[in-house]
């Protein structure tokens, strides 16, 4: 691959709310100039205003956010910052409704544009803090975590959490671009990038056979956390999910559904096991296995399909069954998936591969089929 | 005019965000089918759900909010209802949350729809609350003033208010569709009828100088409250704002700033005064007259101009000077104009007739024209 410091840029093409991400690397002093490119192609040179609020996490205030708040600096713009707990508590509407006091206490306007430097929970407070300050101010992503540079700075979906469901306040709300420094990825925890990776694999079995094929012949790069590397598969994962999400930009045709390969078992994984047990990209790496699985079994692909998955995955010490003291029972585990909310009148529905690189929503699946896939991610634990 | 049962309809062309705007009379009962359509039009008849929410007040609550869950029911919609306390003060974030847990409890899912039934507030606050629930869901205004029905229901602005700022947390969020029955604004208290016909006037005044002239012509159709009448103005007045807002959604291009024809002197004496003191309309009737004679005094209309908006405003009882009592100072409304947000830099800025029909928004006013329309405004009162 190339010298470490060119950088790439995808383009999410939505009409009036179409963005730009760039993915550099080691170039957090260049954000400056990228903002203000993208703030006059958005609004034109009568943006004058270069105002930015930083939102990140207590993890990040001293590090990367100080790196971004710099580089902001550097290019003339005025910058204060609002620093959050980290941890998903903070996805909440009493932590939103104290910032609004804190963007009317520094004085934010409708040209002050919000800069979210974190991983997942940064990203959707700050930004649906932007969709619905002064009905809309300007937002720009700076993803600190490989999952969030991989997953949700693709697609708008911002929000907090409600006592009773995850998500439940929000709004798609597209920013205004996306800056990924891949060198951020260097401090995350082992567990956290591994976690990301999971959905980078996903990317390949759900759309693209040669991504896939990439990721197996890069497995040194990637577990290296190569700059290089890193920035092909970033860029790869934002123009494939960028793909779907601009075909479905308001997850109406059912077509973003495809996104949720490996995620009806995922998300019962982690809800029975509490979320944290599982980090969500481990909980997807198992349940692509399960899904895979219950393909093979319903003879829409070859045991070749699912034996790759489990290859990659292994390769990248993600895990392919659940932990031995999980202590699931496949009841437990049916009866959550039959709450999944992308199911229709209680039948299960399942997002499944028809060949590498391509996925489909099969419905009416039989219930003694993927009895059997999770007796087998059950059972390889012991 | 033609017989009263007749129903008019608006179409406000915002791509994928298009609704109509249904305005009947004495025919609330005609809801539910009204909203089937539109449903089975927007989401395909996969839309199996006919499930609503009905966002009200306690003044309405009995009343036309009831006879419209009737016409819901029997369309076989599934209805539960929420009530909110009449006035701004519903228009509060803690208000909002609690709705939020009233969702969630009443077990409202993606295809549930907000139905507000209401004035501005009932609207403001049920539509950032379906904006915002699940990502935004289905929303329907069914607005209950006059006001309501010509300004607020056109555009997608909803929100509430902060402690320090109105509107400052919302979005701008398009329904479903509008569905305005005008037997509703016969039990509508006096000034508040009034208070809707002073941003009908302006409508004809800054968009179409055929429609100032029917509205001169029906006089007594507009006093009687006639059906055939409203129905008519209703329509001609969402249509002329849809125009604006069809070229200017998000409030970017500047050319939504027509719409706020004598706004800039309203806001400041309805502040100066305390919100409810005059009311908005009250307060925009005297802020055209204002801004069409500064118009006069910068010699960009003739004072005929002005003359027809006075005998207009002042045959349907609407005020064109400030009340004996305000007690205001010309220093005091200066200081306040300079403080509205569509200023920049400091600058007085204004929305000014160049002719019957067409506005401009010019800059750099001499404040010392201000002045002597403010005197003039302030001494006719005496």
């Amino acid at each position: 691959m190339s010298q470490s410091n060119l950088s790439e840029n995808v383009h999410v093409s939505l009409g009036s709310r179409s963005y730009d991400i760039a993915i550099v690397s080691d170039a957090a002093d260049s954000i400056g100039d990228v903002v203000t490119n993208w703030l006059h192609d958005r609004f034109g040179e009568s943006a004058k205003s270069h105002r930015a609020v930083v939102v990140t996490d207590q993890n990040l205030a001293d590090s990367h956010a100080a790196a971004i708040e710099r580089g902001l600096t550097s290019a003339r713009w005025a910058c204060s910052n609002i620093v959050l707990e980290p941890g998903e508590n903070s996805k909440s509407l009493s932590v939103l409704n104290g910032l609004y006091d804190r963007m009317v206490a520094q004085k934010a306007d409708r040209q002050t544009v919000v800069v979210a430097v974190g991983g997942g929970v940064v990203g959707d407070v700050a930004g649906f803090l932007a969709a619905s300050f002064n009905r809309g101010i300007p937002f720009v992503q700076v993803p600190t975590t490989l999952l969030a540079q991989v997953d949700s700075s693709v697609g708008g979906k911002v929000g907090v959490n409600h006592p009773q469901a995850k998500n439940l306040i929000g709004a798609f709300y597209q920013p205004l671009g996306v800056f990924i420094d891949t060198t951020v990825l260097q401090s995350l925890p082992d567990r956290d990038y591994r976690s990301g990776l999971a959905e980078v694999v996903k990317y390949g079995v759900i759309l693209d056979a040669n991504f896939f094929e990439f990721l197996e012949n890069n497995i040194d790069g990637l577990n290296r956390r190569d700059a290089d590397v890193l920035r092909h598969v970033i860029s790869c994962s934002c123009r494939l999910k960028a793909d779907v999400v601009e075909q479905d930009e308001y997850e109406r045709t059912g077509l973003r559904a495809v996104l949720n390969y490996g995620h009806t078992f995922a998300h019962a994984f982690e809800a029975l096991l509490g979320y944290g047990e599982l980090q969500h990209g481990e909980a997807v790496s198992i349940g692509m296995v399960c899904a895979s699985r219950l393909a093979e079994r319903l003879k829409l692909i070859d045991a070749d399909v699912t034996q790759r998955q489990v290859a990659l995955l292994k390769a990248v010490h993600l895990p392919i069954s659940l932990p031995a003291e999980s202590g699931l029972s496949i009841d437990a585990i049916l009866e959550r998936m039959s709450l999944d909310k992308k199911n229709i009148g209680g039948k299960l529905r399942f997002v499944l591969p028809t060949k590498l690189g391509h996925v489909e929503l099969m419905s009416d699946i039989d219930e003694a089929e993927v009895r059997k896939v999770l007796e087998e991610a059950l059972n390889s634990a012991q």
